[in-house]
Order: structure tokens, then sequence, then C-alpha cells
């Protein structure tokens, strides 16, 4: 501690809040973020060079890489960049969008996740997110696309396993089960991982998703080795027009994360802790400014252990 | 059927979708409608006096009076009202808002659940609906603002069973868990309500609240003689700007009703079934008009048994 130190965080703020940063930021081989990651759905509006860039600038050891982004990129060019770049990928985001009830769609779905897990292993990740998909238009049947999600995740687990990538399944907050993810909590989630191979099957541990559950320490005292991502990000009232944009940073909104990175560190996971942020200030706000708050809000607000 | 029927049936429209009726009107005296209940919120914007009109034109049986409704136009005058109307209400809507931390808010809060018990006995319902409140401002703990509910309604129970009033706790959706409500299960529900006797601790099942819930229909099993009413709405996609005004017309939405009423008769409930939407189309459009669509729908989706 030196006298100049209160002057140096003075000069800093927080993005998007304005707020003057709580502590110094992180640089570069901090051990504190060891196991921090960067999803880039954080710095959406960058492609995957410039946030390699922006990791390698703030000595982010770790990336959450989405395929949309990757696909700009092309695998190869990606994996090489990576490697160079000495990031791990610590997800690809994300297959999934399992629900689909024609022979035709399901057959076009189960194709493309076969190649997002190849991916996923080309990039050397051990895990792919799952999203597993909303209601067909037209249908109110949820224990039917529930069913299909477990029979797609039964045909896609083997491959994936052979392959050294698992399934991350993703509850997602109940608010999207209509249009985005009938698998709407942790319990709902490891009631269908648990019918797999726990290397071929996990899950994916988001904040945002799972903290109003009252269940939710519980449910991740049970996941325990079946935990196979751990996301961040902050649950922001009022919720914006598009609830898709309501995932904001962390130590912004409601969410105590320190109960739950303790009951993911008591669950035994010991991965990396992806920050994920969906929200238009944050994406409208400089990335490397993005990166500094996320880095500083996660010593603040998620790391234990 | 007459040939004059599908020219009758052309000419009514279903608000606020515009969708040519699928049917006619039920009317007064209808046995489809004898547990029928207009909850008020379906008309916001109509007082009691003119929603027991509508009613009363309609052949509603039954009402579901909101408290700040209730005090335009005074208990004494309400219950002359509603009396002469051969109205019943079905429930009183709403007590709760229970989470307050501080001594003064909380004896505030206990103060207004028995006005509103008093308010339930004098209207002849014998259920208080209860939202039980969200996160006090700045707090993140969830568990201890849905131990304080427990408290709470341990005070309040025993004045309400005394009265003749069952406190019908309602889960609300997940999305309102930091704002409104930090019951956001019927599972959670039940687990408070099976703390108390029957006849003073319920709970409500509200479609727009569990649709989405894979233990819902596992849960009303469970519930059995716990449900002291049973609300309809449904899910609208996308979300409106205002999440509070997502609830819709039934059959507009993705709710699957003949799986849940279905449930709750098998539970054994036999009570009137209200109407509660907030919807800012609906609540814009003719409130006859409003009662003449929600009866149609009620038919045509949620009645079983």
């Amino acid at each position: 501690m030196t006298a100049v130190e209160p002057v140096a965080r003075g000069a800093a703020l927080d993005v998007p809040s304005g707020r003057p940063a709580a502590l110094e930021t992180p640089g570069p081989g901090d051990p504190r973020i060891a196991r921090f990651s960067l999803n880039q759905a954080t710095t959406k509006h960058i492609g995957l060079v410039e946030a390699v860039e922006v990791c390698r600038r703030a000595g982010v050891p770790a990336i959450g890489v989405w395929r949309d982004r990757l696909h700009e990129v092309g695998l190869e060019a990606a994996v090489r960049l990576l490697r160079e770049a000495g990031l791990r990928v610590s997800t690809l985001c994300r297959g999934g969008f399992l629900t689909a009830s024609g022979a035709e769609e399901r057959a076009e779905a189960l194709r493309d996740n076969r190649l997002a897990i190849d991916e996923a292993a080309a990039l050397g990740t051990g895990t792919l997110v799952m999203v597993v998909g909303g209601l067909p238009a037209g249908s109110k049947d949820l224990p039917g696309a529930r069913q299909r999600v477990v029979d797609a995740v039964g045909e896609l687990a083997p491959y994936a396993g052979e392959r050294g990538v698992r399934l991350a399944l993703e509850p997602l907050h109940p608010m999207y089960v209509a249009d985005r993810a009938v698998i709407s909590t942790l319990g709902q989630a490891l009631d269908i991982a648990e019918q797999f191979p726990l290397e071929q099957v996990g899950v994916t541990v988001d904040t945002f998703h799972v903290f109003w559950d009252p269940e939710v320490e519980r449910q991740i005292a049970r996941a325990g080795a079946r935990i196979a991502t751990y996301q961040v990000c902050d649950w922001i009232t009022p919720l914006p027009a598009d609830t898709l944009l309501a995932r904001g940073m962390m130590g912004d909104g409601h969410i105590d994360f320190g109960s739950i990175s303790r009951a993911v560190h008591a669950a035994g996971y010991r991965g990396d802790v992806e920050t994920e942020i969906f929200h238009a200030d944050v994406w409208a706000a400089d990335p490397d400014e993005v990166v500094a708050t996320v880095l500083r809000r996660y010593v603040e607000h998620v790391l234990v252990g």
C-alpha cells in the first residue's frame, strides 16, 4: 500500500455504472485471476481477433468462444490465433436447439451439434455449452419438447465423449422457457445429465439463470463433478425491454455471488469462471474498460476459495 | 345448431387479438361458467361498481376483488353492492409484502395484512391472495427474506384462521424474485404452507407463474386441499417492455391450460377459477368485450371436468 493508491483507484471508473472502481485492476499474472475467463458475449461487438487482443492486454488467461465469431475467422486460423496468444478456451458457446419436432430440422440440429463438438475438440476445450431450445412454433407441449432434448442428448453424448468434449446442459431462467430453453432449473438439467456418463454430459451453472432457485445450493452440491462450467453475470432490475439483455455487470444487480461461488467451490469445481454479460450498455462501452471492470468485479464479488 | 350460428359466431371478435371467436359466448346461467370468476385486475381501468355491472350483464357468478378498488368504494358499501348483485367473492387481492427487515416496516406490514384479513372476512371470501414481497432495497439475501416471510405468515395465520380466511401464498414467476416475490415455485410455497394448519394457509396456483416448472403437476398433486385458488392467464412472447404486463388472454400464448386444469381438478380443487390478466392491450379494450372473450376462452382452453 502506498499513498498514491487511493488516487489511482479514484481515477478508474467502472462501466457501465460510472461508479468509482472499488479496487485496483488485477493485472497479468495476478493469481486472483488465474481461473478467470472472458466469455466473448461480454464484448459482443468485437470479433475473435480483437477479443484475443483485449485478453492479452489485460492478462486474461482464458476465453469462452462463440461459434458465430469463430466462423468469421475460420477454425484453423482461430486455433492458431488462440495458441499463439496462449489463451485457454474455457468453453465453446453453443450447441443445442434440440427441440424441433420435424425429422429434417432434427437431423439438421444433430448435424450442426456434431460440427460444434468437432470445433470444441479442435479448440482444445472440453466443454460445449448447450442451450437446448424452446417450444417449436405453435406447440404448447413442454413435456414433449423436453423428451426430444433427452433423446437428442442421447444421440450426441457418445460422439462428444469420443472427442473429449462434454455437453454442458444449461438451464436457462424460466422466463426463456417458451422461446429458448425448456430446461429451466439445475435440478432438471441434472435429471437429464445423470442419465449419461459423467465425462459425456455435464451442466452449466450460470448465476443469472439459477440464483432465484430456492434449491440452488442443494442442486449445486448434487451436481458435484457434473459442473462443466461456472458462468457469472448479475440480475438487473427493472428488466430491460429486451429481456435477453438483462444480464448485467457483477455487483450492479441483486445476485449474492459469494453464496453461489462457495457452493460451486464446495462441490469441487476448480475450472475457469466465465464472465458472460448480455447488456446493451456493457456492449456499448470500450472493450478494454469492460474487461478491466469485469476483472475488478470478479475479484470483489465472485472470487472465493 | 342452426344455420344462423356460424354468422353470429363470425360477427364476434376476440380482444385484443381480433381473431374470430371460436365459440358462442356462454351466457348467464350457463353451467360451464358456474365456477368462473373475473379477477378485477383483468378490467384494470374500471372501479368495483362498474366491474360488478359488467359481471351482471355477462352472467359472471364470481369476482376477485382488489383492495385499491375496494377502498375507493369503502368496505360496507362494497359488501352491500356485491350482496345485492348476488356475486360471490372468490378472493381478495392481496396481502403480503412481508420481506421488510426493519421493525417499523414489518409492524406496518403485519397491521395492513390483518386489515386485509378483516376485509376478506367481511366480503365473505375465504381466500386472501398473498404476494410475499421481494428483496428489500440494497439486500441480496434471499434466504433471509424467505425466512421473514415464514415468520410473518406464522404471525398472521392464526388471526386469519379465526376469521375463516385462508392465506393463499402465491409463488410468482422467478423473473419477479428480486422485486416482488421471493417465493418462486409451488414446491417452495407448499414447504411454507405445510408448516401451518390446512385451514389457515394454502397456495395460489396461477398458470402464468407455474407453467414452466417441470415439477408443476407433481406439486399440484402434492398441494391437494392446500389449493386455495386457481388463476389463469397466458404467457405471451416476446415479453413486453414492462414484464408485469406480460400476462395475456388465454389462448394467445404458450400455456397448455388443459394439463394444468386437469392436475388441479385431480388434486380435488372445485372452487372458482379466476381469470387474472395483466396486459396493456386487454386493459385498453372495452370491458364487456374483454369479459365476453375471457368467457369464451375459458370454456375453450381452461375448463375441464
